[in-house]
C-alpha cells in the first residue's frame, strides 16, 4: 500500500520505523531536506500548509495522514473528495487546528473542558482571572499559550484571535492515547502521567500507568469515548488532561496524531502507539496495548547555549543500565530545546521508575 | 558512522530498522535490485563474492560487516590493511565458510564436535555409517548437506571435498547466540530451542527458552566461552547445538552473524541480537538480555506450489492474537520455501507458547 504522511519529524520516523516489518511503501512531504524520514520513505520537499503541494503529495496515494496537525486542510478536503482516505478525516484535523473550533467541539459534545471566552482581539477580554490565553493558531509545544495572572498581565494579551480559558489547579498533568480503525473498533493505552519542565514548556518525563484514583480512571475513560464517538473519525488521538486538585478531570487539548506523551509504548506495552497507527492507516484488527512493566520517557532536548552538529554527552553510561532505550530522530543539529531524541526506561515499581528517570536525566546532555 | 553491511537480506534490513534510532549512515551490497535493505539504506548492487566489488564497496566505511558468511574474505583482508574496521574478522569468516577449515578449528580449540573426515573427492570416503555429508563451501539453509544411512546411499555422495560427520541421535537442537565487542565485553543470549521442520530443512519454530538440565545449560555456556576465546574476533555469533540422548552436547556449525534462531528476541528479550549487533560494531557497552516472558518464533515460508507477488492468507486472524509480532522482509516475490518473514509470539507458559505457535502455523500461508 503507498501510505502518504504529512511531516517527516520523529513521530513519521517512528511510525515507519515500526512499520517495516510490514509490506508497505511510504512517502513524506516536508519542508526541511534532512527531515528524520527523508532517508528512510520516498521524500518531497515541500511545505504541508501549502495547497498545491498537499495535493499533489496527496495524489496516487491510497492513503494521506499527518503526523502534525498544522497542514493544508483544504488539499485534504480535496483529496477525500478524489477518493482518497484520508485519515483521520480532514473536519477533525480542522476542528483541532483552531483552538477556538477545538473548544467549541468539547463544549459541543459536553466533553469536560475549562470554562472560556473566545476573543478575536485583545480589547475584546473580558474573564475572570487567572486564565490562559491560548491563540486560536499557531500554537504547537508550549508557544502560542501564555498564563495572564493578574490585571498588570493583561497589558501582555497577544492582539489575535484566541481563546481565554480558566487557569485549572493541576495536581497532575495526564494523557491518554485511543484509537479508531475504519470497523469502528476502539482501543485505549493506559493512562500516561506527564511531568513538565517548567522551563522548557516541554513534556519532560512521562510515567505509566499513572497513579490514579478510580474515579479519575473513570472519568479518563469517558471522556475518550465521548471524544471518539464526538471525532466520528478513524485515527490515533491523544488527549491532554488536567487533574484539578478537586479530583476532576479536564481536557486541555487533543492531538490527532502520535504523540510524545505515547513514547513509552515503544518498550512499555505490549505494542507500541506506532504499532497502532499502522494498524488504523490499513484498518487492520487494532494492537493490545497491554503494561508489560513500569514504563517512562525522559525528553532529550537541545541544551541551552548548544547549537550545531548533535553530540550526546554520557550516552555511553545510559547504554550501560538494564531496560533503558535510546530512540534519537535522526537530526544532526542541534539547538536550544530542539528534542533530538527520547530515553525509555521499564522499572518493576514506580519508585524504581522514577529514581531511573531522574539518574538518566543527570547523565545526559544534548550538546554540540 | 559509515556502516557498510554486505548482503542485504532480511538480516541486514533487520538490524537497520532497529538501528534507526541511533544516528548512523547504513550501506548495503546485494545482487538483488530490490533486496530487503534496498530501500532503507545507501545501496549498492553488486556481487559480495566478487573481489573488486566488495573492496569498493567497503573503502571508505568505517566499520564492514556481514549478514551472510559467503562473501569474499580477500577484500575483507585487503580493507583491514587499509585500515578499515572489518567485524567479524575476516580470518573467522574464512574459517567458518568452509566446512573443513570449521571442523578444524573445533578440533584445535577443543570444541566438542561431532567426529569427522575430511574428503577432497567421494572415493576417499572411508567413515562409519550412518554419516553427514557437509560441503566445504556452497552449503546454506540445509543445502550442501545429507545424511548417508547405508551402503546403498553411498552411490549418492557428491564428489567434491566435504566433511563426513558422525550422525547425532539427536535429542533437542539448541542455539546460544554471544556477542563480544572490541572492549572485550561478552553477552550472551538465554539458549533455545529450535524445531525443524524435516520436509523443508529449514528451523520452524524457536522456543526460548529452552527445557534444558543444569549440566546441559553448564555444557553449553562452557562451549559459548571457548568459542568466543577462540575465534578471538569481535562480532555476534550463533552457535548451533545438537543435545545427543545421552545428555551431550555437541556443536553442529557456527554463523558469525545475526541468525534466525535469534528472531524472537525482537519482543521475547530485553534487547534483541540486531540491537547488540549494533552495540558490537559500534564497540559500545553490550546490552542486557534478559528474557521477558517464554517466547517463541514461526518461520514464514513460501508455500509450496506459489511463486510470484505474495499473499498473506491468513495474516488478520494473527493480528487479532495477543503479543503476537508480525514480521515481514518485505520481499515482493515468495516461491516454494523461502523465508519471507516469521512471527514471534510471548507466552506466560512454555504450554501455552506451544499452543500459540502450533496455532500461528495453521492459521497463516504464504501464497501468490
Amino acid at each position: 500500500m503507498k501510505i502518504g504522511i504529512l511531516g517527516g519529524g520523529q513521530l513519521g520516523r517512528m511510525l515507519i520505523q515500526n512499520a517495516l516489518k510490514y509490506d508497505d511503501e511510504w512517502f513524506t512531504l516536508d519542508p526541511a531536506k534532512d527531515a528524520p524520514c527523508s532517508s528512510i520513505s520516498y521524500f518531497t520537499e515541500g511545505n504541508f500548509n501549502d495547497y498545491e503541494s498537499v495535493f499533489n503529495f496527496g495524489k496516487g496515494k491510497d492513503v494521506v495522514s499527518i503526523e502534525i496537525e498544522h497542514v493544508n486542510v483544504d488539499a485534504l478536503f480535496e483529496l477525500q473528495e478524489c477518493g482518497i482516505k484520508i485519515i483521520p478525516s480532514p473536519e477533525i484535523i480542522k476542528t483541532i487546528q483552531q483552538k477556538i473550533l477545538q473548544k467549541e467541539f468539547y463544549k459541543k459534545h459536553q466533553i469536560p473542558s475549562p470554562e472560556f471566552q473566545v476573543i478575536q482581539r485583545k480589547s475584546e477580554a473580558n474573564f475572570p482571572l487567572p486564565f490562559v490565553q491560548k491563540m486560536n493558531t499557531g500554537g504547537y509545544d508550549g508557544k502560542g499559550v501564555q498564563v495572564i495572572t493578574n490585571e498588570a498581565d493583561i497589558e501582555k494579551l497577544w492582539d489575535v484571535p484566541s481563546v481565554l480559558e480558566t487557569l485549572v489547579d493541576i495536581d497532575k498533568e495526564l494523557s491518554i492515547i485511543i484509537a479508531k480503525n475504519e470497523k469502528g473498533e476502539t482501543r485505549t493505552f493506559p493512562v500516561t502521567e506527564m511531568v513538565a519542565d517548567p522551563k522548557l514548556n516541554l513534556l519532560d518525563f512521562n510515567i505509566c500507568p499513572s497513579s490514579i484514583s478510580e474515579d479519575v480512571q473513570h472519568q479518563i475513560g469517558q471522556i475518550a469515548q465521548q471524544f471518539i464517538e464526538a471525532a466520528d473519525s478513524p485515527g490515533l488521538f491523544a488527549i491532554e488532561l488536567f487533574l484539578d486538585k478537586n479530583g476532576k478531570v479536564w481536557v486541555n487539548e487533543t492531538a490527532p496524531r502520535l504523540h510524545n506523551s505515547g513514547h513509552q509504548t515503544q518498550e512499555g506495552n505490549s505494542n507500541s502507539q506506532f504499532e497502532q497507527m499502522y494498524r488504523v492507516l490499513k484498518n487492520l484488527p487494532l494492537a493490545d496495548t497491554d503494561i508489560l512493566s513500569f514504563s517512562g520517557m525522559v525528553n532529550l532536548v537541545g541544551e541551552e547555549g548548544f547549537s550545531g552538529k548533535a553530540k550526546y554527552e554520557g550516552i555511553e553510561e545510559i547504554l550501560k543500565l538494564p531496560k533503558t532505550y535510546v530512540h534519537l530522530y535522526g537530526k544532526s543539529e542541534t539547538k536550544p530545546g530542539r528534542k533530538m531524541g527520547h530515553i525509555n526506561v521499564l522499572a518493576d515499581s514506580r519508585e524504581e521508575l522514577m529514581e531511573k528517570l531522574v539518574r538518566i536525566k543527570s547523565l545526559i546532555k544534548v550538546k554540540s
